[in-house]
This record gives C-alpha cells, sequence and structure tokens, in this order.
C-alpha cells in the first residue's frame, strides 16, 4: 500500500479544483496550513464573498492519531479505539445566486492499526463521493451530474453506479425532516474489495469527475437572474444543510471528535441561514416544485 | 408518584410563562397541539417577528415510549433501551435586540419502566436549569441572573447552586471552540436524590424563578440602541448556538431521535446566522470584550 502515492494524488487534486474554481469565480482563495496539536495536519483552501463563491473551502488533511473516533466505524465497530492514519480532500461550495447548487466531494483513504498488544494486520479502506444540492432545481443539470457519477464508476463495473447511488440517497438523508439533503449523487465507504490498486484508482476516478460535474453546472447559471425572493429562499433551505451536517454527518462529527480544526471542518457550514416556524412553499410555487420533483428518491439516469 | 402532579405544573408553568412574555413583547405567540404517532404529544408557543422577541418558543411536551434513547442515558447506559415517559417544558427566545441576552430554560421529569422480561422497579428522575447567552455583555445582569438559581435553589441546600453552576459550564461547553455557550446559570441531571416530593419542588422553584432571573434582564436592555455592526455580530454569535444545540445538546438529540416534532424542537434554533471564516473581533472592541470577560469560567456571585 501506497500511502505517498495516495497523498499525491489528494494534494494534486486539491490544487487542480481550487484553481479551476478561482478561475471561474475570479477572486482567489485563502490558503491556510495548520497543524494539529496531537499529529498530522493539513492545508485550508477558503473563498468567501467571490463573485460566484459566497463561501466554500477545499480542504485537505492527514491526521493520526491514538484512537480512532466511533464516528469513523460506524459499520465496524470492532476497530474504535485503533490508533489509525486518515487523509482526505473535501469540497464544499455554497454559491451566490440561488440557481446554482451547492455542491459537496469527498475521497479518503484510511488506516486503522492493530493495537500494541494484537497480532492483526492494518485495515484500510476508501471512502468517498459527490452530491448535489440545488435551491431550484433544474432537470438537466441533475441528470448531467449524475451521469457524470455513472461515468467516473463504469470502469469498475456497471453495478457500482447503482450501488453507490442508493448509498447516497440513504446517507444524505435528513431523518428528522423525512427529506433527502438534496438530489443525491454517490457514496462508498468501507472500500477495498478491489484491492489496494484499483480501489485506489476508483477514488481517483470520482476526485477526477467532479469538477466536469459540477463547472458545467455552474457555468450554465451563473449569469441568470434572481431576487430577494430567492435569496430568502435560499438562505431558509441553506438551513437544512447545517441541520444534516451537524446532526448526521460523519465526516464533520468524525473531524469534530478528532481534534481536527473547527474553522476548516465548518467551512462546509452556508454564510448565511435563516430558520422560520413551519414554513411550507406556495402552492403550484418553483419553491414547492423543489420539494415535490427533485428531493424525492428519483432515478436521474438510466 | 405522581405524575399528574408534575404534569399540570408544567403545563401551569408553561402557560404562565406565554402569559409574561406575550405582555412584554405585545404580540401573541402561536399555539399549536400536535400529537406524536408513537405515543404523547404537546403544545408549541412559538413567537416569531416580534417587536421584542425575533424567535423563540415554549414547549410543552409529554411522550412514552418503547425504547429509552441513548441521548437520555449518557450518566446511566443500562437503562438504555427501557420503555419511558418524559414530560418537560422548554424555552428558548432570541430577543431582537442584541443587548438582550438569548435564555434558555428547561425543566423535565422522565421515567423508565423495567422491561417485561424483569422485575425491577421503575427509575424517575428530574432534570432541567436556566443558562444565558449574551451577545454583548453586562455585569449586573449576569450577576442578577446567577443570584436568581442561587435563590432558585438555596431552599434545598447551599451546595445546590455551586454544584449546579459547575455542571451548567461544564454541560454548555462548545468543545470543539474550546468556548462556553454563554455565562451558564444552573443544569441538572438524573436528580432523585432528595425524594419524589422534595425533588419535585426543587424542579419547580427553577421553573418558578426563570421569569424572575430573565424578565428584569429583558425590561433593562429593550430601549437600549443597536445598529447594523451589533446585529451582525449577534447572526455570527448565533452562529455557535446552532453549533452547540445539533452537536451537543442532549434535549435536542433525544427529541430528534425520538421522533419528536422537529418544527418544535428546532424552534431553540435562531432566526438568522452567520458563518465566517476564522473571525476574530477586534482588539478592545466591546465583542473582543465579550470573549475576554464574559465567555471564561467565572463566578458571578458569592
Amino acid at each position: 500500500m501506497d500511502f505517498d502515492a495516495v497523498k499525491s494524488y489528494l494534494l494534486e487534486l486539491q490544487s487542480r479544483i481550487v484553481a479551476q474554481l478561482e478561475k471561474i469565480d475570479g477572486r482567489p482563495f485563502r490558503v491556510v496550513f495548520w497543524d494539529r496539536p496531537m499529529g498530522g495536519g493539513g492545508i485550508s483552501c477558503v473563498i468567501e464573498e467571490g463573485q460566484v463563491f459566497e463561501r466554500g473551502g477545499v480542504n485537505f488533511s492527514h491526521v493520526h492519531g491514538e484512537k480512532l473516533p466511533s464516528s469513523a466505524t460506524a459499520s465496524r465497530p470492532e476497530l474504535a479505539g485503533r490508533a489509525f492514519e486518515a487523509m482526505g480532500v473535501s469540497v464544499v461550495m455554497h454559491p451566490r445566486n440561488p440557481n446554482i447548487p451547492t455542491v459537496h466531494l469527498n475521497v479518503r483513504f484510511l488506516c486503522a492499526h492493530p493495537r500494541s498488544s494484537e497480532v492483526a494486520p492494518d485495515v484500510w479502506w476508501f471512502g468517498g463521493g459527490m452530491d448535489l444540492t440545488p435551491y431550484y432545481g433544474f432537470e438537466a443539470d441533475c441528470v448531467h451530474f449524475h451521469q457524470t457519477c455513472r461515468d467516473a464508476l463504469a470502469p469498475f463495473g456497471n453495478e457500482y453506479y447503482p450501488r453507490f447511488k442508493k448509498w447516497c440517497d440513504e446517507y444524505f438523508f435528513i431523518k428528522h425532516r423525512n427529506e433527502p439533503r438534496g438530489i443525491g449523487g454517490i457514496f462508498f465507504d468501507d472500500f477495498n474489495e478491489l484491492g489496494f490498486e484499483k480501489s485506489f484508482k476508483l477514488m481517483q476516478s470520482v476526485g477526477d469527475h467532479f469538477l466536469p460535474a459540477y463547472l458545467p453546472i455552474v457555468e450554465r447559471c451563473m449569469n441568470t437572474a434572481y431576487g430577494e425572493r430567492e435569496r430568502d429562499f435560499q438562505a431558509y433551505r441553506r438551513g437544512r444543510y447545517v441541520e444534516f451536517n451537524l446532526v448526521y454527518d460523519r465526516g464533520t462529527l468524525f473531524g469534530l471528535q478528532s481534534g481536527g480544526r473547527a474553522e476548516s471542518i465548518l467551512i462546509s457550514l452556508p454564510p448565511n441561514v435563516k430558520w422560520r416556524y413551519d414554513w411550507k412553499p406556495e402552492s403550484k410555487s418553483l419553491e414547492e416544485k423543489l420539494y415535490k420533483e427533485f428531493l424525492i428518491a428519483r432515478s436521474w439516469v438510466n
């Protein structure tokens, strides 16, 4: 297992994504290198008050620690408490224009070392995925995003897209609202079934397909008109993003529990949010259409 | 154990608090009666866009269920999974004027029934507390709030205020920020050490001291001047309230996990919030003063 190759890929992916997002925005990201007191560190690339992106981050981190937090081992509780190494790239972008969806990408590699008293091999796995959260739904954009997700996984077998699409729908679900976070995409975790080299390639393919999945949507929507009504609905819906990330998201909880840098982790939170009691969209409005036609269990590509 | 007496007290407390807050605000609360599909229900009294209160709720709920969620049994994991009954009143008020602090009160009664296969008694306990979260710190208000908390507990013994004050400081702490949520108050849980009657009286005294603790602060601050700068800082600090409630607060997680009504539970979230990357207050500003003189481990009364 070539950990250095994974790290190099992740750093290169981070630079590539930042470069392309800067090009589209016209404003530079802020770059901060940070160390984690308990071991490891990261590079946070952050944009706020950009021309296209109101707030967002492209974070790389590489941390190691004495005890793998329980949030990282949901499906393998026997690994909780092992020493570990984790590296990954996370992207969340909150565009200003409510016609552009919020997007999320994560690709990660984890390795749990045996306890000193144990004779056991390292246990490693890849995880990641990308998903889209529109405020106003445009069918063609959702189809394009899912098609690109499918393309990313096709070289590894036709079973992966439907499997990871379903996993994404299940994972990015706000239970207390009985509502999906957005229109999904793909999600996978604990992934090592293809062996190290091929599993790594699958993760790379997911990372490489992020820009082709998202940039055409940004470009199509970035000059569309919007007003106060749309900004208001965006701020309301951004509340759901906060609810999901702080209550359910394993990556966020893993970061906060493992002593990660709070400002880097919480760059996923939107710049502004409104909560309003028991609000419902007007009948036959575009806001209602989002709920009825987009935030539902739905198949986007064949 | 007279469950009906607890319920009557809680309902009466809710009405009394709503009546007084309506009087000070000038606008009526919205009242919603709701049922919980799995058993029980509640009464939510909510205000939004009031003259004094921008958003807030005074909620009563009485729920019973098959399985006590783990969030309710942090210190007694052996009770997790038992059938239970829970009733309580929760108040969170977010005033519009940033000189008025946000306030929180909770008083609750829980009872865990034995499993049908077990011969064991019911296990019951009271919990609750109140705490204050200022945006701009005024020493006299903090002292008044803590004095009233001390007064609430004094009839039961002098040890309770220091013990519950410390518990509050420890509980309302945002670990990932290494920052207290506010200036504290009192907090207690798993409380049955005085027997049913006296433990119930202690909970009542906490509930009864909420209005005397908070209303004088509202009255003193409600006509003070503020501008965009103060509203902006309030929106930024409100983000911390969201982070605490969604990541750590057992009441919130208990409600969401036990199938409570999301809109009622999340009325504790502020009307508007701003997140800003790595923001720091200006040196010697009032905003810095909040961090340096108020959001610290501090004793407010002798």
